[in-house]
């Protein structure tokens, strides 16, 4: 297990590698590729194990008898999450960014207004408005260095239109590892104005060492609107797999769920059903334990880096490899330091606009690559900005 | 390229293998499995190596640039059916099944009916009514064992609310490759009733030697109520990649069918993409001109033998591998029909009813297999209805 060497994803048909000269104008021959949430690392070996039995093998025809599947979902949600599950609550969806559009499309109608907490994963407020549903933005609060929930604020905002809520726990950008006292209080919002809470766990399992994840189904009083969302994907590497699970306790969101899951003929494809199968297990776990250790070292090789340039802060993170970094003490507009970045460090990263209100003067970076990736992204950025020494 | 040897696919996750106990009372230790429509067939070398190369790099990310993939697609469709698409008019869902039932989604509202020509496809039923759409079975009409449509009969049927025709081709069951005369009167059928035309063109590339199979776009004055799909998963028997593509010409209906890909958050897995432009390949094609000899001699073996049969007919197979046998002229019930082929002749063969009006005598026997599993199959059906003899 090592992750400081890392397989050259170029000209593979990589979104990261292969389209970010289109996108940010930076060569994947001498730039570096820090924006698309996926890692550089290779999966781990019981994944490639998994499939290299189906190369040899050779029929890759339907998928039959879903139960050692389901099985290990529910080892690894009570193993890694103390959290029980009824096989039966399982759904699986094409990755989250469909089981996220499967959620807005069963339980809400257009028009229906969706709550997000901004900056947040920008496909949420592409399916909200791409299903004609309205998106309302509640905005953290930047508690220096911190994002916070502001309930005072966010009942203000209410109009009585909303429906549905959806979370990211860990936050997506930001990392933060939400409070037992948070979750209550977004639970007790969403009872207040009786929404649909959709908890997107996917970066669960990445917090940092020391960091306690609560899954949202262990706040009381919330499982009759309470949709959970967890995947391999983020955890083991395998987005290419786009396999989700959304997995709901109440047996009428259940049936809602499953009505629509019906009409629109979703199932899944088989790889990501053996490679979720081979990963949820003591050896992925192993891994996942190592990953975790390694992305801490990243952070905080990346926070000391960036933080010492006057002006830019990088925002601690509890979890996920996603950096997000404040540039609004540089005096500079949007333009000039994204034009820096890009074109003189010659890094691509995601653009903090788009993950809706409070993003406007950031940039996320993503961590999870090689410690000497990250230590080359730190010296450019330095330079980039060395007039602010 | 040999079909004459299969891997053996029991405990492997395989549907048709390890459900056929639960659900057909046949044991896969002695049974034969001939009911779901994969075949027992490695897919073709590009394939296997496509996948291999995935498992060598061992990262399983975000795939990006679909460019390689569509020229490929573009390239089997023109070189194989003549039909020149355009890139911008492909979009990739989870098969088929997810594609029929976008379509039902994008172009239909709750209420509405869908014509089917039945028996046909047992999928097309359930996500119509899934979708809380009317079923409306146009029933074919079996013209001494060659089914054929009638649109007087159709047009009495039809009441004004139907917004949508299902066309199966080449037909599954019945294996019919439909005539340009046919296809002409489908096309002014769904004029007269002003439906949009989805043709599900699955079965293109397995047309029997000496048959022509006629993309539904070649009929003239269609283009602006046509939507076609097709998939490399039947072709080259990858199922479980779970990829399909949904071709649309018309810039209207491409629109909407879009808005709703957005919505439901659908885009393909990495696998599905690369397994696709390996096969649709010249060395990809090779193996389907092979496939396509073996296949006609399976049929040829299997039709002898069950129509020696007194009582037992097998309709001709003009396309597909998914033989079609009425036993209507046993003068046995269907429990009785069953259950000699399930419990004497120890086979799984799909049941007539689930395929619709005109179901009802019939049994599905998947050909897609070793020759000796087919000549096996002849042997225990002869001795299951020796008593016919």
């Amino acid at each position: 297990m090592t992750f400081d060497t890392a397989p050259d994803r170029r000209n593979t048909h990589c979104v990261k590698w292969d389209a970010m000269e289109d996108i940010y104008g930076v060569s994947p021959d001498e730039g570096l590729a820090m924006w698309v949430a996926d890692m550089e690392f290779a999966a781990p070996d019981p994944i490639k194990q998994a499939v290299q039995v189906m190369v040899d093998h050779g029929v890759y025809g339907y998928f039959g008898d879903e139960s050692r599947y389901r099985a290990a979902i529910q080892w690894w949600m009570e193993n890694r999450h103390g959290w029980k599950i009824d096989p039966a609550w399982i759904f699986t969806t094409h990755g989250l960014v469909n089981g996220t559009a499967m959620c807005i499309d069963a339980f809400t109608k257009p028009g229906d207004g969706v709550v997000i907490f901004t900056p947040v994963y920008h496909a949420f407020a592409r399916v909200i408005a791409a299903a004609e549903r309205q998106i309302v933005e509640c905005e953290l609060v930047n508690n220096d260095g911190r994002y916070e929930m502001d309930f005072t604020a966010y009942d203000a905002q209410m109009t009585g239109n909303e429906r549905m809520l959806i979370l990211c726990s860990p936050h997506n950008p930001g990392g933060r590892v939400w409070t037992r006292a948070e979750l209550q209080a977004v639970a007790a919002f969403a009872k207040r104005h009786e929404l649909i809470i959709v908890s997107d766990e996917i970066h669960h399992d990445l917090t940092m060492p020391g960091q306690t994840h609560i899954p949202m189904t262990h706040i009381d009083g919330i499982t009759d609107r309470l949709v959970m969302m967890t995947a391999t994907t983020k955890t083991f590497n395998i987005a290419g797999s786009h396999s989700g699970n959304v997995i709901i306790e109440d047996p009428d969101l259940r049936a809602r769920f499953a009505a629509r899951m019906a009409a629109l003929g979703i199932s899944p494809n088989s790889f990501g059903l053996h490679m979720a199968t081979a990963a949820y297990s003591p050896v992925g776990a192993a891994w996942v334990d190592e990953l975790r250790i390694y992305l801490d070292g990243n952070r905080q090789v990346f926070d000391a880096g960036v933080n010492a340039i006057p002006g830019l802060k990088s925002m601690p993170l509890e979890s996920t490899y996603l950096a997000w970094v404040d540039f609004a003490n540089t005096g500079m507009n949007r333009e000039e330091f994204t034009n820096r970045v890009e074109q003189t460090a010659k890094i691509a990263a995601n653009h903090g606009p788009s993950f809706g209100k409070g993003g406007e003067t950031y940039l996320r970076f993503n961590l999870g690559a090689p410690r000497s990736q990250i230590e080359e992204a730190v010296v450019r950025l330095q330079k980039a900005f060395e007039d602010l020494q």
